[in-house]
């Protein structure tokens, strides 16, 4: 069975967002983006946008799952952590309205889990997931290629869980 | 003309609302409740809940204005502020999606406009509002005290902004 993983880097300013196909071959990319918080210093016209950009891919590529890295990664810079919490608010509104299931990983999972490294640097993670994906360049900006990783990551360990 | 307010004290396990008609002959309470996040450990679940309890408080009052306190007062601990933040993301969502207008007041500024003092402590604050509204008791759980003070804190700013 054919199983559509949408993985999510949250952000108040730019959200990055990649979908991935697992199917009998492999992984592939399906589509990879962000989508952007333009109205500056408005909290609720730029979640609406967030709200709003996700639900449309997630109507448009009909992903069963939402990946993405977990409540406190970014625990050592709060401000940062606030503003993350209310891009990761309504994108897991988005999820819980459109029945996908939400898993959430660890930063330093992440990195083991696609480098062998929990400390990997943001370069080895990005070549990995370059090479793994089949892709000529490095994505970019970071935010879809962390997008990207947390749906990897996903695809691995789900893969270990159902192989087991 | 009659201002509607609707004051939200944020959380994903209990979200407090207070609703306050503001007319020629002064403030009155229109409704004051809680919304529950009741689906433990699963944040999409009780961010739905939020979203959807508050939407309904919106759709049967018709607030026009929002009121909630501001971003960074609860920076000193991190854990609960990127929890409150989902909380935050989804309510802030439903004032887009709903055309009301977004107000956030600091803690400090809160306590000092209702009680004169911004280290006011709790029993005073609760007295300040009780005494306003012409309660005969003190509004209960917290959650409820805490929305009607940021709402009573808007009427008092914007009846200064107006009148000046």
């Amino acid at each position: 069975m054919k199983k559509r993983i949408l993985g999510i880097d949250p952000g108040l300013n730019i959200t990055g967002y990649g979908v991935l196909d697992v199917g009998p071959s492999g992984v592939s990319i399906v589509e990879a983006g962000v989508v952007r918080g333009k109205s500056r210093g408005d909290v609720p016209a730029r979640v609406r946008e967030i709200h709003e950009g996700i639900t449309d891919v997630i109507t448009s590529l009909k992903p069963s799952v939402m990946a993405m890295e977990e409540l406190y990664s970014h625990y050592e810079r709060p401000k940062t952590a606030i503003i993350m919490g209310h891009a990761r608010g309504v994108l897991c509104l988005a999820a819980a309205q459109n029945d996908l299931t939400f898993h959430s990983y660890a930063a330093t999972q992440i990195k083991k889990i696609l480098t062998g490294n929990g400390r990997a640097p943001k370069s080895q993670m990005q070549e990995s997931i370059r090479r793994e994906l089949g892709l000529s360049e490095v994505p970019e900006p970071a935010d879809v290629a962390d997008a990207l990783a947390v749906a990897l990551c996903h695809h691995y360990l789900s893969k270990i869980a159902t192989t087991i």
